[in-house]
């Protein structure tokens, strides 16, 4: 192995799960150019092709990253087709992706992002597939970047990408519309209510047939199985169920709808 | 990035999965305050909220481990009760848990531990969240020991903290009553009998309706969907099913009993 | 923990999971004897005893990385029976493995391996359990390559290890009958059939009840649910589904016969 290189650090967030070796033959890759770059693993079982998920999970991940990270994010079914792939940085930080909105939270927070589509095939694998551009276009990008290649060499600077903010909820004096954004393993609906809407108390929650009338400091403040409203680590209220799933007692989707009444003080 | 620090060794033990990059966040502050420190993962797909495998699997992993690594276990339904937080050092290793349990394994066997109650703030990030104690104090504490930070330092000693030895099955002369405390993703069920227990030889292991006469070489000894007992490589006995699930062909759960009885020699 | 040691790099591919701290342990003991490893993970949720996954997957994955890189392999059903255990060199590369198949694919690509069956315990740890070769034998033999250890000091030069070539379709004139060898966590059916094999076009794939009589080039060019044939990233013929599941479509198993119907020019 040669032990050139630069020890960077590259975060990897696909949907490839842990059964085939994709994540493997990426970090393969990775290794192959640069040898002491560092490797971490943000999530590998985001369901396959759910770029929104993605999208979240990175955008809530990075900020706990140091500057200058690299992060990696392969959630591509449109692989093959004529979506861009792009590097960018960002806020400190790099990212390679496909042009298919995993970024837009990101680049929505920074209106100085610089933003490449990855043309130089160069920076590629010899042979590029049809199915995987995160083993022969982003990790080999990933990896030059590490060793302290410039991101202006990997491509050619674009205006025209995706930029979202994440939607906030309708809020009509003490009325507010929100909605469930992600589920996660435990199933804790989190919504897109952010929690600073909260300060001044709540009357009653509703979400699906349910009413919660306070929030909980804690999970296990409440009874298992009470479904419960608290402040989640996401900055956002999020709704759960003491000791259970509250996705599996309210059988709810991503998109359910969530409205608070709050205190009128 | 920033690489001053130290080259210490931090693992992970959890009940996050691999989808909604909880591990990750804690990696990223863990990596923000020390970025030379090596991260190994022991385990994320505890079920949620499962102490009792947790622990087992805690004190199982850490005498493989090099003296001075540091230990972290996220499984922590209590997060934001009056539960603690601990950091304590024991046999030569680090540990940072919550105070529920899931360290009475690792404490049970020395009596020189020392166990600190996590009330530095100073070490832990500036925003503690009410739902993810493991991102906001574990993660950082750990990576302030692991840049050489004196234990002492993150709070104040206790000494009343839970121990409990794993409980060995009641022995009445060649009669042994044991149980189930342990089943791996394989299906194999890990009873609480020592192997060395069973030297002198058995006559017959009782589990279920399935009676057991002799202990198995290996696996592959027997036909496939046999039922076996063998030493396992946990050092009690195991019992398994020849390339399938002992758990799925008794349909037993922990805590099963198991009835063996002793060759009279 | 002690510093001497060599920077080599190590991959884990086993059947293991996340959930019981196998994987954990195995790096434990590696990092004990080399504390200065690079570890990587290929993938850890290879069906339990699924020996041919793990051959496809480990030479699939295998060119990724760089040479000198260290690959174990634990798929070990046979652990405890009489199989033999192995370290090899081949293209560069070393392999630790049971001998049960799992290298057949690796091996049989280099007539120039050296093959060792590994018999000198000084090497293995202390206590070899009946059911964790892992752990008590795989894990130490690679670490101790890993800080330089000559691979010949590890046991015997063996001659008759299992090599067998990736099997090849049958191919008549214009008809070639093929078979499906691997499936992946998105669906895709991985075919037996080179991809070079279609170069000059095709007039239909039949596979299960099934016609498709044309090669696409990206998932995203076709609507949702349709199935479709693609150079796969492996370099063979693959079948998927846009935006869905093939092996769920088809229900199909590894071994399904695909009959092909060349174009003729």
């Amino acid at each position: 192995m040669n032990l050139t290189g630069k020890m960077g650090l590259i975060t990897l967030l696909t949907d490839f799960g842990n059964q085939d070796g994709y994540v493997g033959m990426m970090k393969g890759v990775i290794l192959t150019i640069n040898p002491l770059v560092r490797l971490v693993d943000i999530a590998h079982d985001i369901s396959p092709g759910d770029i929104e998920s993605a999208a979240f999970v990175l955008a809530r991940t990075v900020p706990y990253f140091p500057e200058g990270t690299i992060h990696v994010v392969v959630v591509d079914p449109g692989v093959g087709s004529d979506r861009r792939a792009f590097a960018a940085f960002s806020n400190g930080c790099f990212f390679v992706a496909p042009d298919n909105g995993v970024l837009k939270w990101i680049l929505s927070r920074d209106r100085a992002a610089q933003v490449y589509s990855l043309d130089c095939e160069k920076y590629f694998l010899k042979n590029i597939s049809l199915t995987f551009h995160g083993r022969d276009i982003f990790a080999p990008v990933a990896a030059h970047l590490s060793t302290g290649r410039q991101i202006a060499a990997m491509g050619t600077r674009i205006q025209d990408y995706n930029v979202e903010k994440m939607g906030l909820p309708e809020k009509n004096n003490d009325l507010i519309k929100g909605e469930i954004i992600y589920i996660d393993r435990f199933g804790n609906l989190v919504t897109n209510i952010p929690a600073d809407f909260l300060e001044g108390g709540i009357l009653h929650i509703n979400i699906r047939h349910s009413i919660i009338t306070h929030l909980s400091r804690s999970y296990a403040q409440e009874s298992a199985g009470t479904l419960l409203a608290i402040h989640g680590s996401h900055g956002n209220l999020e709704i759960a169920v003491a000791n259970g799933s509250a996705a599996r007692k309210l059988e709810v989707k991503i998109g359910e709808p969530v409205i608070l009444r709050l205190k009128n003080e």
